[in-house]
């Protein structure tokens, strides 16, 4: 059974880029083998990512990243069952939110800054639709 | 939480082209660092507004506007919470209705002259998105 | 309040070309200054009008046409509240259902000549529609 | 074809009470043999009828009440065809809106007084329906 | 024509009972002949007001309240133009926050206080909708 | 924000029917002051739990358990944004599966044992109010 | 296949009350056979009839009916493929017309007389189900 | 009123190819004063023909046609009021099956041999859209 | 994963009831084991099964069904995966359409024997749905 | 009656290559005059058909499939009457799964390798659906 899964979480060293590079590293070298495929957005201290996969696999990572030491305040922003990936083309996309145009961001969100903790799942899985109508996401870091 | 809010007034100098600019100043310092986006229609006397943003800073401008003395018989048109913006590309876009096509006008009107006040609020949200599909609003004045 | 009125009725005296003349002339000249916009058709002994505009308007107008002795057997075929203007580009635009090609007419009747007595109103606006499709409503007689 | 036909009016001479049955005997009178059926609303000057019948017939009657010089302003809310009568167990059903309880009235208006000029046809017929529903159409006078 | 407007509000002095029942002697004296209809809760230094009324003098009200000084922080939750009154059977019902059985707000509320300001205006409206069925609205003060 | 929760789990001593109590117990003893409430099933080594409350209260508290040595294979089944709690009137209810007629298990289930990992959220949520309706939630162990 | 089809027609001979009889004798003998049901109201010189049943078997009785001389202008109504039978409980019921409260004739007609020549199938199909409803539809002649 | 009508019958003589260009040829003498537009489509000893034109004229030569000894089993597969017709541009279309492509056949039926007796009168229509779509019908014989 | 399947099939010797009565002993001993419920109609020499279980359990009973020598013609009618059993309170409830009110099955058919194999397997459900209704279900032989 | 059937198995043999070439042989030598079209899809063990046709023939078709020992643990998709056929141009489409992209496949599975076991049919139906428009479908071996 595939799921979609979309969370936000606040980096505990916003500055630490490394610490975001080797999240994408090990996730990119986890994921293959697991099925996982999703992005993650990054920037101002945010990750935001969406993660796609079986039930069971998204289930585990997702008890990994609960328990990760590099980040705090992770919230589930939407879970459902799918028929099919949005992000299948990803083993992790990634969205570097400083290098975005800031209107795409400000036309989901109160201010031109990503907050992802104050409007509903819904609004955060617009703007990653938005994100992939506009090919802001890259493969590779 | 963003929210989208639509609201027509009587300007008390119809004449005072000096004060519709003011008030276009204005909102574009303020706007910017509140994330108020919107467009400004006006002529003929009228002013018909359409703001959005943040729930809070929405009510607070809205509250500033409500006791602004350049204009009077605020009324609200529509209000309601959205999922994304629909003028997020304009700090607040103008419309001179008197420089407009009357025959826009007309298609949502009894007269040619725009009169908000005898319409329902859905009217007046039509009008405003045939503006932005035939080009009529400008980012500056 | 916006709405629109169709209605058939029959020409008193069908060959009378003068009185369909006379008819768009005040037609043009009352409905401008009214706001009123529509569409008249006619040919066989038929009038098909669909008339838009403020509720008031056109009901005054309405009270006219039932009134007035060039014609009989007016009735009502289909009356709503609309938020924009279909026929919002003519002040009182034409067909002369003559010159027609019978098919477009078939298409919505039992035999190639109009009968709007006979079917539901939604026919007759369907007919309408039809002839804004194919261009076939001119703005001058 | 069944049709129902929804209109507003304004008594010429709003006190005389004489007019108003004498327009009640006629309708009676008439409509038994006319297969029309509905209910008349009269009060603080205001008329608002409700017919119902075959589209000839409406329409005829229609034709003689807009000629009525014991009233004016007659505007149409509502017209529809339907496949079954609403108000069928009435030859002409009538309502003293003096005699109702305002709170009936001030459910589908902004004031006690019933001013169906001022609202969508959609709430005067919601407003028949409630006295319907209420059992304040009486069937004599 | 009718609109239902929702807004919540912060008591400037939330201890001050006597500020509360002075609120509601004025609505109920301005509410009749306005044809002002709605609900006043309070509790937990909160106001949440629902208002019925023409849209004219729904606006005129908030506009009054907007500028009062006993309260702060006036925010828009709600606002539709309607067919019918919901609150109709009151000039303006009365719900001592305080009084009321927490499991009602906690239904609706992540705390068993009321917070609007972090919630929908749809769940607000529910709450409501939940005080009318539980009988929890009382008409004098 | 409300949101709702459901996830299923494994015992990881599935004799351990003190377990099961002192969840019970810390549950009741945390939910009430951090506005949770929800229902917690268990039997045949099998947790399923509902959780209710604001979007940040749930998450903290799933990233507990998501930790809690007890058990293991936390599968998140369901995530939702609700308008209104379903639970509300449990700070944390409990059904022993293993007192239930097999019956309403069945009627979910490919066999009279529950199985949540090989069904949609969709089928264990219909089960949970299946529990409501026919009163199988009690509110004390 | 079921079927359900409904026809109208006119008597040749409108005051021979026998030729109903043998019409209704005969259906009642061959329909059970074929495993036809239905109803046939009679009155005023015209025959509506709802026939269920096989496909095959409906077209083979509607072609016998066609041809038969006993009445004229034989016209289709409505036809439809169907899931269940709704007049299952007749071999051919009946309703005599000229017996019938004509109340429950005009709710669906312009005249007090039932002329399904001059509305729509869906009307004359509705006056069936009112008949099933109001228990006027009798087994026995 | 328009109704379409499809029926599907066998022929007689299969063989007869001139009885399938007498019918073409009354079919287009008559239908065109008539109002009548449609297709006939033959092959296999197969009649599938759908008509359109008011109820009463299609309900005429629906009776002709059943008593037509050129062809048995006639059976009703459709039948519907309409708004406008979809076969206007042919008096009689043709389509001779034996010269389409069996693909096309297939798509609808369990055989490449067209047999509308064994399916949904749906089907057949669904077959007679996908001739349109394909440019399968001729004007001429 | 729950699933409902429906099937049709001939018994190989009609009058022998002998072979019903084993049926429906191994079903009942093999299905509490497997989870799988459901009914089983027999009368006139067919058999109307319903299965409902695990897709693979449903599946593994349906492979040994279409090898049974005790009928043939077997025939799926409905398959579709489920959220919760309908016939969930029978190990193999039994209907003898022999002793059946030949009624209920005409609802469904052309004639008062079944023939599922001639109608659409919803026809076939929805009498499923009817004798369940109707308490034609037994749970005994 | 047209249906369509999707079912799943594993192969005795996944190594044999010449079986999966002779069940394709049959499959066209057979399918062709019993009207049946359709894919199959192999790779990694698995078999994956759609089997489009007749009601009857698809069964029969089916029972042999259910008893071809050449593969095991036959079980059913998907099963659904249908008014046309979507594989209706190949007598048996083949896709080698194990020359397709991956990123199809994983597109609707949990792994880049197929497992329709665990997902719902309707999963497996929408991978087919993506085969077609992908032109992933060849009709020679
Ligand atoms: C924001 C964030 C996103 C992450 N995304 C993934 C991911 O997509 N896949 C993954 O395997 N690990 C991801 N991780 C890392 C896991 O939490 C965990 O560290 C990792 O799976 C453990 O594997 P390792 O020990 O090999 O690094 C993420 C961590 C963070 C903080
Ligand atoms: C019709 C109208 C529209 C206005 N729109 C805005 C606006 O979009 N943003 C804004 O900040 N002020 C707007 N204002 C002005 C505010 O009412 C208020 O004057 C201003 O926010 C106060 O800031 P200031 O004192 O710096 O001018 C508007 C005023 C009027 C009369
Ligand atoms: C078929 C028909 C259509 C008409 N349409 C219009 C119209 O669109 N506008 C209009 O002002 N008068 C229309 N009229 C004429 C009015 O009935 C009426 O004669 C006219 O409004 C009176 O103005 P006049 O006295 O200046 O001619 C129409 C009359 C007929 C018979
Ligand atoms: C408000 C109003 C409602 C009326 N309703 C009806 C009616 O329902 N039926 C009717 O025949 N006449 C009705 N009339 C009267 C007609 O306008 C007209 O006077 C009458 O049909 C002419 O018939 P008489 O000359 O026999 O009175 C109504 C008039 C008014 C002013
Ligand atoms: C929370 C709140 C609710 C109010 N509701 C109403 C109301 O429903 N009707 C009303 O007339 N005034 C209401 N008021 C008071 C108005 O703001 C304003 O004071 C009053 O209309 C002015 O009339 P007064 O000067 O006669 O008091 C409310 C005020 C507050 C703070
Ligand atoms: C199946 C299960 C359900 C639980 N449910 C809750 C709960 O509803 N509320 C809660 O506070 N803790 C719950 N817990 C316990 C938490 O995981 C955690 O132990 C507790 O919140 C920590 O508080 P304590 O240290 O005071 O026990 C649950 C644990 C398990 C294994
Ligand atoms: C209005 C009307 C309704 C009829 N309904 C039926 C019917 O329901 N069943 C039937 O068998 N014949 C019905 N018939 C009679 C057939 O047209 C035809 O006469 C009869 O089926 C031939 O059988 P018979 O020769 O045994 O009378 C009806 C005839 C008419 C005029
Ligand atoms: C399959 C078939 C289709 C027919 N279609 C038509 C048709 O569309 N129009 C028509 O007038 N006659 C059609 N007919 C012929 C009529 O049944 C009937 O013969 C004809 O209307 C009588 O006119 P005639 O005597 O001038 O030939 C059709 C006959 C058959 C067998
Ligand atoms: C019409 C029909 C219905 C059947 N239904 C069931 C059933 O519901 N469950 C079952 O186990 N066997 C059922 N069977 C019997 C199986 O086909 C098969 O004989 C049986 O499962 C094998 O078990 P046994 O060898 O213990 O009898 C049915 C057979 C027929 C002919
Ligand atoms: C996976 C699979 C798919 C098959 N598909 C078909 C098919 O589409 N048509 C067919 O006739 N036989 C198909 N068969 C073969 C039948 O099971 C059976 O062997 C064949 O119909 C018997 O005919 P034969 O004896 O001439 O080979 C399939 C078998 C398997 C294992």
């Amino acid at each position: 059974m595939l799921v979609r899964l979309l969370y936000v979480s606040r980096a505990v060293n916003p500055e630490d880029t490394k610490a975001t590079q080797s999240i994408l590293d090990s996730a990119r070298e986890h994921n293959l083998s697991n099925g996982i495929t999703g992005i993650l957005c990054y920037g101002g201290g945010i990750y935001l990512q969406a993660i796609e996969g079986g039930r069971h696999q998204v289930n585990e990572l997702y008890g990994y990243i609960v328990r990760d030491q590099r980040h705090k305040d992770v919230a589930l922003l939407h879970y459902e069952e799918i028929t099919e990936r949005r992000f299948g083309g990803w083993t992790m996309g990634q969205v570097n939110l400083a290098k975005l145009n800031t209107s795409i961001v400000l036309k989901y969100s109160e201010k031109p800054e990503l907050d992802p903790y104050s409007v509903s799942g819904a609004v955060s899985l617009a703007l990653l639709e938005e994100l992939m109508l506009t090919a802001s996401i890259i493969g590779r870091a």
